[in-house]
């Protein structure tokens, strides 16, 4: 997309010279030829680091954006990025790419609906009611159960089983509000990497990425009814046991585990070989490895156990 | 359905004329044509509302009902009108009605299923696997993703976007228990109405109301995972975050915001702007607007914050 | 499945006569011909009531096995069970067995998928993309609603209603994990046994035992969002209100009220007609019929209204 279009649909002043911008994606993530952003003071650091051609800002920001960088100046970067992230949203199907591609031993179902550009590998079991969207990658030996949806671009590893009614890819929880509380969707463009050796349960949702991928690493286990929110990376054989859920942009070191009905805030770091018991609620980043938590406010697990027991001392 | 035979299933004396009741409804909601019950003493100052045309009552209620309307005396209201009920149920699937009507533009997979009676706008997306129940509607540029399904009578407007797993206008959750906890199950006759710019994440659960609709607003914003009980009412541009859930016959006004893993009970009322922080706990309405909360029990944000450190402090 | 082949998989030393085992299972439920396993030194003492044909043991426990029975001496006898259990695994599909046999006045969308093997009785109602696999037997006047997955041997009473998008069958959690982290998949080869006259609403995880049955007795009603985790046994007319989850092998006398976003822990058993109030979290067995709880930790429901009091106090 040309930046002269970009420009005009977010009413920037733009007099440099022809510019093309591939997509879009965070400041810190941002290569030659993106556009990002800046919507909080506090990210203006990320400006040295970014390698972004081009960055929607405010006027306050404007003068940290380096001169190798475009600079358009807009009213509410945070706004106008999710006004554009419409122009760069891909079809959501796209019957002009070629018909699937699929190894040897690999059975399909009549019933299952796979889309153009998709590549399957060898001895893969795909069932009735699956659906499998654009441009999709799938290794071998992996099983897909009835009624699961694979949105397009994701990319699925060897060996895996996604069990039913299951979400892979499906629009991560965007949009901006204005002033008056309406909501502008931010189109999700990123998409979800599923590495080898991942089990997931049935009726489990796991958002794409609005920029860049959701990444579940090798070894991971999701049990039923979870939420992985976009963006979302989730360290090898890490666990997460039934109904807990992880807002966005969170990472977790492998062989975290999270307990049944555990939810973990977005933006955090959690470090590798953490446990946080059933229902527990994880507001910051955990530092230190192989400890275990529990409760909401979190601590560790022993102090909590001893709180309660204090706390139903209140009773006397 | 004809009032002697409802007289007869549910057992009551009747000697008056011949009366066509079209339907059941809640008393206080209850037109004229429609049979309503009381099942609890403190509803009986809805009967002055109602505009019933009869009511099951017991022994002890029978005295309220004026006498333009006809008072069907039984022993315990609720069973009845369970039972009556699956009289008043539409047939699950109805081919008598005329094949679907689609506007221009709208794309349907062919392994979509579009029941009959069903009327669908212009330039919608319907994918694979989706199934558009009987005398459905839905408006123009609405996005289903695949393997949701939508329930007979449906209501969906323009401009909504529906991801993939999630159910709309599958029976809310209802039943009468008799003595020795049998249940029976209460058909639910009502729909679920979508307003316009409605975005709603993937294997949501949105229940269709028993008697009326289960309504969303415009401009609500659903993540995943998330229940809303039969007869809810969410205001404009409300926003569910993942995991949360709102039991029956409750009300948000315009811009409530609903945190992860949050719950509000039934039969509430929300103020406009209220935001609950995550895991909140609603168990009473909320009369002010534009206040923040948190918890379970539920308070105000700051003091729920200074209520965790001084729990905090028990450990000392 | 030939003794000598396990011990070869599993690295045994086996010097006794050929013997075929049939299958799996727990110890204390192991029938002759079964191979089970001891993981943990409590349950040396069901090695009295089994009828295993043989038990994979380490150094330590095999000194209990009788002389009935062969013990198989490994290092890590749970990881070796994990191992095996893909041996005794059933095809994911098996088309060798006769196409359905379908009832009487049953109705059968062209767009479900009904698996060889599979039996269901008279006027049934089966929509669209369900999807029903091998050897599934479901009774009479039974409805499934569309998008929901039965897996393969699954086993569903007469007068059932199973909402959309539900999974019942997929397996259950189960993994073993080395030293490093790493796990290894437990097939779950047994199935789900649903009685007559349960509903269960959408988007519901129920999971197939790992060894035996999961089972729903007669009359249980499931909300939508529920997790219902392998080999649980919910007791006649007990009821799940919206995202409540019970892990494993837990069993639920009759008529327990289980309170939305409420969960029970792991191999509980709760007496009858107990009540959980909503959000309750639950981590030790019930013994008194009949009472009311609330809370996590767990208590009754005066005391924790009491306590929750009390503890508002604090603030002052």
């Amino acid at each position: 997309m040309n930046i002269k279009d970009i420009a005009s649909i977010v009413g920037a002043a733009y007099g440099g010279e022809d510019l093309e911008i591939t997509s879009m994606n965070a400041l810190k993530d941002a290569k030659e030829g993106q556009l990002s952003f800046i919507s909080n003071a506090k990210y203006v650091k990320d400006i040295a680091i970014s390698q972004a051609s081009a960055i929607l800002v405010d006027e306050k920001t404007k003068e940290y954006v380096p001169d190798n960088c475009v600079a358009l100046v807009v009213d509410n970067p945070y706004m106008k990025m999710a006004i554009l992230s419409k122009s760069f949203a891909p079809l959501i199907e796209d019957s002009r790419l070629d018909k699937a591609i699929v190894g040897e031993g690999t059975r399909i179902s009549p019933k299952a609906e796979i889309a153009h550009g998709v590549r399957i590998g060898k001895n893969c079991t795909i069932l009735a009611h699956v659906y499998i969207g654009t441009s999709c990658v799938i290794g071998d030996n992996t099983v897909i159960y009835p009624n699961t949806t694979i949105y397009r671009d994701s990319i699925i590893g060897s060996d895996c089983v996604i069990h039913s009614n299951t979400a892979i890819g499906a629009d991560g929880f965007g949009f901006a509000t204005n002033a008056s509380g309406e909501h502008t969707k931010i189109y999700q463009n990123g998409n979800v990497v599923i590495e080898d050796d991942v089990e997931i349960g049935s009726n489990v949702s796991i958002d794409r990425a609005v920029f860049g991928s959701t990444r579940l690493q090798k070894g991971v286990r999701i049990d039923n009814l979870i939420q992985v929110g976009h963006n979302c990376v989730l360290g090898e054989y890490s666990v997460l046991v039934a109904q807990s859920g992880i807002a966005g942009s969170t990472t977790l070191g492998r062989n975290v585990v999270l307990g049944g009905q555990s939810a973990i805030a977005g933006h955090l770091t959690i470090a590798p070989f953490t446990s946080f018991a059933a229902r527990s609620g994880v507001t910051k980043s955990i530092k230190e490895s192989g400890l275990t938590f529990a409760g909401f406010p979190l601590m560790e697990h022993k102090p909590w156990l001893k709180l309660q027991s204090k706390i139903a001392k209140l009773l006397k």
